[in-house]
């Protein structure tokens, strides 16, 4: 499944850590044909138009917002707490070791809206869980998940569909 | 100039400080019509397609995504010290209060590449005076840098030139 944009991801040996082989996107968004592909792969995969697209900081806004435009939909950033100026609401989620946190503007989002929640790289599905759990405190509605990587062996599209919530990504790389 | 993008663009005032205008684009992200005529103009305002756009973390990933999509180019991730995979250089930047680090993949660009820096304001130009050194020691061609906004009394438009790079920016916000 898309393995002409597989190729165009780079896998780093041990990191973070020994045992680990990081999938670094970098690589593929660098690649014009790539970026521009992945794009409208991703806009290909969504059924129904939402009203946003929900980019997780840091590497979502670069598929967000490139899906946004050709969606023809707005951009709702979804940022680590602490870094949105005006007034929001924050959903904690649980890292390896301890928690970090996750925050959107309490006012981005009419109740009602359609919202699709776009990440790079789908793992145990925490960031992404706390992404929809904003959206569905904002009052409007989480519209699916897209990811450009999904390692399915962490779980995280088995969260998120027990969650109501439909996941598609352009790769997967099993054996994690 | 622009004055409907201006419209999209919340003011927050007294933040992060006492007296100072924060301007909030993530408004002007989250309309449909602003986010696309952003990235629309701000194409058009390139006279010749680089190699690659450049977009410094976080939120010059949002229009520096679609911006490269739209110009039929790559996406350079320029971001903070710690984030990238594989084997980067660094440069620091000066803060209000010390100093912050960018860094780049050091195989990101190709020697001769020319690449345009996009971030999503200007202010003194201290980070994307970084990611032009970045860009240089690369080996690359800085082809210009382009912004949402400049706020053209803290500096940095001017900064950006004395280097030789060609600025732009959809608006501005005279008045700090």
């Amino acid at each position: 499944m898309n393995d002409d944009l597989k190729a165009l991801v780079r896998t780093i040996p041990d990191h973070p850590r020994p045992g680990i082989l990081f999938r670094d996107v970098t690589t593929l968004l660098l690649d014009p044909w790539g970026l521009r592909q992945s794009v409208e792969r991703m806009a290909a995969s969504v059924p129904t138009r939402p009203d946003l697209v929900a980019g997780i900081e840091a590497r979502g806004f670069t598929l967000g917002a490139a899906l946004a435009v050709a969606l023809g939909c707005g951009l709702l950033l979804i940022r680590k707490d602490g870094k949105l100026p005006g007034e929001t609401i924050a959903e904690d989620y649980a890292l390896e070791y301890g928690t970090d946190r996750l925050a959107m503007h309490v006012d981005a989002c009419a109740p009602g809206a359609r919202v699709l929640v776009v990440d790079d790289l789908l793992a145990t599905g925490g960031t992404a869980l706390a992404a929809a759990r904003l959206v569905r405190r904002a009052g409007a509605a989480v519209g699916g998940a897209r990811f450009l990587i999904d390692l399915p062996d962490l779980g995280g599209g088995d969260r998120l569909r027990a969650e109501g919530i439909a996941v598609e990504a352009l790769m997967t790389f099993p054996g994690h």
